[in-house]
């Protein structure tokens, strides 16, 4: 049986809530048995809390330490406890963002060592990764740089439609002028390689510019992109108009532009069971598309639905070769 | 009874067909007459194209001339049926140009000499447009400039959804520089009066510019200008994140910063129902919220749900006093 690494994300947030929800199922549930990177004495006070069922049963090693070869285990160091004693749910506290990072390098290091076969991350808080030092925009690029893979893409994954992004968090008015032929070209493949075949391009401008009068994007850059890809084989076709091009989907993924122009559409048909995906990385990725959600944080009333979506589908691709992500 | 002033776009286009269709009902059907600014000659040799119902039994008077109190009637210029005898269907052709803009021209002045209770268009060809000497980026365009009244903005409606564009054909790199505090406010107003009470108003970026991380025009721009809607005691909410302000939709209406971020979700929701309206007229006009679809005209193919859908909310609305569409 496959073994997935897990983070618990920030204390403080909903991360251990949900690790705990897919603790208590057995690994023939999720296809994989769930190496959890976490803090047992954290876990068992978030279960006090929430009234969610202790993980009682549950291996528990020290990190470096082997694993059995069987059923969930927690990664935990005990010296540890103490910290998280006095953590207060749904605040930005140093100490979270602190083993937050502990758990995701330790995680990365696992899986790239092929103890695991796929990476899914519980949701951290920005600004206490700050506090702690961890100045990253997110998860994402924090990954990126331990796996040593500066070039990828943010795909967002459900049933009904698949997104890759071309530029993510981009005020607005800097969108335009990021696009670039050689990146797009890039993006085209990894969403091909991911979710292909058939992949629809998405315009950058309204009418897919019109023929230029509301934009040349489209002309300049887009369709050149979609040309090489077409060069190399790849199903692709575009630029779509984009107000349209989400009322049939007729494509296995698209490409959008920019941030809004994908998740719009993509949250509008998968709010609940949406799920994130980074491309690019030597091992499978994959985190709930939501946030800590501190207002909600150690209450037993968070949503697993995405967390346990991000799990069973980083069991089905197991370890997708390196060949496949990079270019 | 109320009476619709109808034209029938570009002759070219699927408008003579949806307004046969909409002809061969009658007027209890709408909630109104029709009065149709077309030519009947055009119409009948449409419908024999087509084999939809020829136009029997509906009245025909000339421009100028009086119209019978009761029924639909067609206003139409004997003068004029040779020259829809070559018209090519699925063409740009300069005489559909001309024509549409006079039919246009003509239903606006009846509908201001309260003629006509409300507007209904059927789509026209900005190339046939052009061709033939008329030069607006759109329809809305045309009847500000008819009607006197420039400041207007584009509603979307549908059952389910309503957006108002703050900006509409404009290229995206352009989008944030023309977002104006006063101009906004404005769009508040109408979206407000036109489909409120509750309006929610859109971010223009990623996680609505997450504290200025990914822009600053929700601080700048967007913020104030709802600070100023609520100091006038409109119920305003935002700047929404807008990947989850779709998500659940507890506003009666949206305003949208640029064309797609309304739209995407718009044509999601309402692809084959949704209505254009214009605000800012001093009377009511909609329109369906497609094109001239050469690609299907004179085959009596194309969907008539948005058309039919334009009448009956134009007939709904009636005559909005101008003080709720002016300032």
């Amino acid at each position: 049986m496959k073994t997935l690494a897990v983070t618990c994300g920030d204390a403080a947030g909903i991360g251990p809530e949900l690790v705990l929800r897919a603790l208590a199922k057995p690994p023939s549930e999720w296809g994989a048995r769930l190496a959890v990177h976490g803090n047992a004495a954290l876990l068992r006070r978030v279960a006090s809390a929430t009234l969610l069922p202790q993980p009682e049963g549950i291996i528990e090693v020290a990190p470096g330490e082997a694993w059995p070869e069987n059923g969930h285990v927690i990664i935990t160091a005990q010296a540890e406890d103490a910290e998280f004693a006095d953590v207060i749910p749904g605040q930005v506290q140093a100490v979270c963002g602190r083993h937050a990072r502990t758990w995701i390098c330790n995680a990365v290091r696992d899986t790239l060592a092929g103890r695991a076969q796929g990476l899914v991350t519980a949701p951290v808080n920005k600004q206490a990764m700050r506090l702690a030092g961890v100045d990253f925009p997110g998860h994402t690029e924090l990954l990126a740089h331990l796996a040593d893979t500066p070039d990828v893409r943010m795909m967002f994954w459900s049933e009904r439609l698949r997104v890759v992004l071309e530029t993510i968090h981009e005020p607005l008015a800097g969108v335009p002028s990021k696009l670039d032929r050689a990146h797009l070209l890039q993006t085209i493949r990894f969403a091909a390689r991911a979710a292909g075949p058939r992949v629809g391009v998405l315009a950058l401008n309204p009418h897919a510019g019109e023929g230029g009068l509301f934009g040349r994007e489209e002309q300049d850059i887009i369709a050149p992109a979609i040309a090489d890809a077409c060069a190399e084989g790849l199903r692709v076709e575009g630029p779509l108009v984009p107000d349209t091009a989400f009322c049939s989907a007729p494509y296995d993924v698209y490409v959008a532009m920019y941030h809004d122009q994908g998740l719009i559409p993509f949250k509008m048909v998968a709010f609940h069971e949406g799920v994130n995906v980074t491309l690019g990385l030597p091992f499978v990725r994959t985190s709930p598309d939501h946030g800590t959600a501190f207002d909600l944080a150690w209450q037993g009333r968070a949503l697993a639905t995405s967390f346990f979506a991000a799990l069973r589908l980083a069991a089905r691709r197991g370890r997708l070769p390196v060949s496949r992500c990079g270019a």
